[in-house]
């Protein structure tokens, strides 16, 4: 499991830091948060394959946050994609999405779109995972995101053979749940899984003013990837803009009793944001500033 | 005169080219030639205040030309920009900034945006220079565009003293070409300027299969800017796309007798562009492949 961030910018790109765009890999699916001008090209410097991208989730519909899914859809069309794009988002995607595929002379072939309005609550029960989005404080209909790995069960496998079950297809009903009969005999996947071990799990805020609703979306997540566009000097500035200081997503990180918090949509008045990472540390001591294509591997939890 | 190349990709970008976008610094006067995707980062990176950017000309809707528009009105916005700014293209335009001006919820509170939908002949007439659009051969409604600087008489001063004429104001008039009186004597300004010196010619071709509308309009050109997206060897590709080759575009430099050829939208298959500019200068010798952030300044004609 990987997060690349490919931009890290507030609403102004600089030399540095691209528009909003965090990139997760997970477990060879590839899934895009906020999709900010430019973003197909960071994923081509990151060496990402863009045609692998199965969903994209946009927080909010701030030019800054959407303004690279027309290209990268042209794109995708252009490279003759055939799998839809599933775009979720909040309320006005859709029609966003109408007024994309008006622009100019562009109109896919073979790209289709499938857009998804989406509120707070379970966006995707996956096979493996599932996301949720919460309504976080900025501007009306603004979605934080939370990607949380289902919980797993080891299988005791030492166990299985002392209790006389072969390896093979018996192993992997009980791996996936199923109650077995073997040489007249019942076997219970309680027998031979050990304890759940909790999945792993990462919140990305989008923009936002520090709210409760993203302390309690984050609960024990591995990464907290949470708006940090200013410094608690500058205040008075983050009241205006809705958004959060480094100072105040490090108390959300601490409320929230995450592993680690990751400041993102720096704003271009911190060209050395070394401030903002000690003004959160000085709080929680596992706070970074992200930079663009920055990688994290998050671990399996054990 | 200052061009800033600032996206020489083709349809797609790659790692080391952006979506097409070239800069005009004429005298402090600041043009902007199409706008694809990035294309305001790009500005931040070459250090260009985009704030400054009086006219937009964008040669043709394909979103790999326009796509930069919109983030480069929301940046403008956010800055609070005052001066209108002017976007000139073919039919179309205006429909599509209506669209983009619908995009999420971005509606610029500041940024007055004058569109202009143009097609062959004079598109601004300046006080110090002319652009002209001429139709090239790409998708329908695709244009060329030229600047052409006034040509220029030198005041011959000493020529001037000598007559008597006292220097001041009536330098000035005879400057501008104004006929003059001093003690009873008429001045004529062709007595005090030296033969039309002609004015620098750049022309940009946007996307466009080699042909006569380029040549003639770029007919002594001191740059010509044109299409190089493939090499020769790659012709069949050509054809379907449009575009021209690095020998095709020699072939009209050469017809033309401009000064120099650079090629653009480069395609993603040469990541070096070496053959492409080897194959120009076979036919062409000055040929040359633009990269991102190449400078050319285009001294002033003697």
């Amino acid at each position: 499991m990987e997060i690349v961030f490919l931009g890290t910018a507030g609403s102004l790109p600089t030399e540095k830091r691209g528009l909003p765009a965090i990139f997760l890999d997970y477990m060879g699916e590839y899934t895009l948060f906020d999709c900010g001008e430019g973003t197909q090209r960071q994923m081509r410097i990151a060496g990402i394959n863009f045609m692998r991208i199965n969903n994209v989730f946009i927080t909010h519909l701030h030019a800054d946050h959407f303004m690279g899914l027309p290209g990268l859809m042209q794109s995708m069309d252009f490279l003759e994609r055939k799998k839809p794009l599933e775009i979720y988002g909040p309320p006005g995607l859709e029609d966003t999405l109408d007024h994309i595929l008006s622009l100019g002379t562009f109109k896919p072939d073979a790209l289709e779109i499938q857009a998804h309005e989406i509120d707070e609550g379970t966006v995707i029960k996956g096979e493996r995972y599932t996301i949720t989005a919460t309504r976080v404080s900025h501007t009306k209909n603004s979605l934080g995101y939370c990607f949380q790995e289902d919980a797993k069960r080891t299988f005791l496998k030492q166990k299985a053979l002392a209790l006389g079950i072969p390896e093979g297809n018996l192993f992997s009903k009980l791996q996936r749940g199923e109650t077995i009969e073997h040489k007249g005999k019942t076997f219970h996947p309680d027998q031979v899984l050990g304890e759940p071990v909790t999945g792993r799990k990462i919140v990305y805020t989008g923009d936002t003013r520090a709210c409760d609703a993203v302390a309690e979306l984050a609960e024990g997540a591995d990464i907290l990837i949470h708006d940090g566009t200013y410094s608690q000097e500058d205040i008075e500035k983050v009241e205006d803009r809705e958004h959060s200081t480094a100072a105040q997503a490090a108390h959300t990180a601490k409320k929230a009793d995450v592993k680690k918090l990751y400041l993102t949509h720096i704003s271009q008045r911190y060209p050395d944001p070394k401030p903002l990472e000690e003004e959160a540390r000085a709080i929680f001591p596992e706070s970074y500033v992200a930079e663009d294509f920055l990688k994290i591997k998050v671990p399996r939890h054990k």
